[in-house]
């Protein structure tokens, strides 16, 4: 008989999915010009070349049986070595290649992150706004998700929250910087608060506490600036990539855990990763693949236009009257709904063929989520539509 | 703090991988040519050319949007029809697309299967000798596994026993048929045996009882025979498949679940398997390889050697006085050892650089596996070997 957990599940269809399938419809109906589609986050600019050459280089002239073979169950030595030898630079760590756990992609990086060190009955913390996927994630390790409130001034954590809601049973704590909807980019200083509070708490409690990263924006940051790296900050952390973003790939499924060489148990935690893809049914991602991103790890697809197309967001946004904070990263940006209720306000959208995504899915009310991975000529017509819609139904 | 659950499994070593290790270790320490390693099941046939030639293909002219775009979360459409086509036409079924779920390989097609139809506390029955990794498959989903004594005079179902085992908890009779180790292959009678009896425990249970079939040899069959499709001895059937052995691209990590149309909720699985995927964090295979491997479905990588190698060991230890079944399929064999004690018996070979796997960990004592995906001249001169052995050690 069906498992009745997934069919359950199945109920709970994806709100972003919803509103992508009616912009998909739309456009049938009245061709894609005259669609303005904010609602899904797929990368809009190519791969770089030099991957696509990797590729062709590597079906033309490898060996097929070791192209084709089994990669070891720990992952490509080559991948994981280029991408210790890049974090290591890049942050000044001591990555082996050990501590690197090739995954498909940051899903499965968080999967097997979250079950490696969450068992049942456990609790895992996160903050508003929060990717929705984390809730399956976190309850398929029978384990409890707690949301927090956001700080809404600038979606940082709210330590006061947090300070609250940490109890024994809490044995992660989940975190998404840059922020998928939010587009905030954690500080240094909340980076810096968040692993002494970690810290006390790990001493307070008498027992491990893992900071679970999810970074697959981390190089798409604004204003010439970087993310600081979460594992600089705090011991314990796993943290979880995927090359879908930095270099346009999300259909190749490729990321990786690495894990903090100074937490507890860095050595054993890969081969604790293999047991989870055992059960899962995991096992490595693509070999071609981890070779082919081996060969252009250092590089990113031409990630650009997703700056210029915040700008014109986010001064449009403003000048129309919206709450809204400016986005540090991502291809995400995150204002106040004009009325209280924001599913009300994308439904009136939707009849003026604008396409966004309400909050209420991200864990808290009132908000909207806009993706720009347009081209910017979409986006700036999209503006105008949008700046209609507001003077006809809100009068400003 | 790490999930005791995946450490436990960490101490129970494959043995399968560690005999394999020592023959790994063996080679650099005498050369290659001195270790007769029949113990790891990797192809050992190159993929077909098309196979590289349509990925090259892809990489040059597809529009880099969509050929690293995410494909849909139940898979690329183009895959889907080519398989349910192929599979219409070569056993005359009416799969539709929305039946064929793609997966990262077999490995993924059971664990989906098996989660999306077995419940915590259920109970899979399956037949001695088994692929041990079915153990954490079924474990991992709180369920027990049942491991049936063999039929030793063919290695097809013992029915007394299966029918005594029958209980209301069994929730999937899973086969594997062309067999890992056994290299048998299911009769149609067999199939039909099966068949009439779940259908009659279903009726007498009053729930459905999944045919979870793993099929990744499926083309592996010798003497001009074909592999009878369980799927058409019984409408509950779930037909897991792996192109790691047809194709040789075990490293790819491409397969899929095909769903039989007749079975109960048929139309819903494939969306159930999606909520499966969602909360292990599998998403689909490669993007890339779906669309490579749709161009080369009906082919093969050339499956010959197996045949070849298969006569020259089975002629060798009927020779030799083995206890030994002739395999239908596959490219293993699977003899009694020549004492009791098969650890005993494969750890003597080692000595005279011989690497065979003892039946120990395929849920049956007194039996050795061995894999011959080598070259004929490999297996040849490991047959001297063997007879050398099997003389100085037990005086034949």
């Amino acid at each position: 008989m069906i498992n009745e957990v997934y069919r359950n599940m199945l109920a709970e269809k994806s709100v972003i999915r919803t509103i992508a399938e009616q912009a998909t419809k739309r456009r049938g109906e009245i061709g894609a010009d005259n669609v303005f589609d904010f609602s899904i986050g797929n990368p809009s600019v190519p791969a770089p070349r030099t991957f696509d050459d990797s590729m062709i280089e590597l079906y033309r002239t490898a060996d097929p049986m070791a192209l084709h073979g089994y990669s070891p169950s720990t992952g490509n030595v080559r991948f994981k070595e280029t991408i210790a030898a890049s974090l290591n630079e890049r942050f000044g760590f001591d990555y082996k290649p050990n501590h690197i756990y090739p995954t498909s992609g940051a899903t499965a990086a968080l999967c097997h992150a979250l079950r490696a060190t969450v068992c049942p009955g456990d609790e895992v913390v996160t903050f508003a706004p929060y990717f929705p996927e984390y809730l399956p994630y976190v309850q398929a390790c029978g384990a409890k998700l707690t949301v927090l409130p956001p700080d809404t001034t600038a979606f940082q954590i709210d330590f006061d929250a947090l300070g609250q809601a940490f109890n024994p049973n809490v044995a992660a704590v989940l975190i998404n910087t840059p922020n998928n909807p939010s587009g905030a980019v954690y500080s240094e200083e909340t980076l810096t608060r968040l692993g002494e509070l970690m810290r006390r708490k790990q001493r307070e409690y008498g027992h491990d506490i893992f900071l679970i990263s999810d970074e697959p924006y981390r190089e798409i940051v604004f204003d010439g600036k970087t993310q600081p790296y979460p594992s600089k900050f705090y011991d314990n952390t796993l943290s979880c990539y995927s090359f879908s973003k930095s270099l346009s790939l999300p259909g190749e499924r490729i990321g990786y855990v690495a894990i903090n060489p100074r937490a507890t148990d860095a050595d054993e935690l890969g081969p604790i990763f293999t047991q989870v893809s055992r059960s899962t049914g995991h096992n490595c991602p693509t070999s071609s693949i981890q070779l082919a991103v081996a060969d252009v790890a250092g590089e990113t697809a031409d990630l650009a236009v997703y700056e210029t197309n915040m700008n014109i967001i986010y001064d449009t946004l403003v000048r129309l009257g919206f709450d809204v904070v400016r986005p540090g990263g991502t291809f995400y940006i995150f204002p106040k709904a004009l009325e209280e209720d924001a599913v009300a306000f994308c439904s009136k959208a939707m009849k003026h063929d604008l396409f966004m995504v309400p909050s209420d899915s991200f864990g808290m009310p009132g908000y909207l989520r806009m993706s720009y991975c347009l081209d910017t000529d979409k986006v700036r017509a999209g503006m105008g539509r949008l700046e209609e819609f507001v003077r006809e139904e809100y009068g400003k």
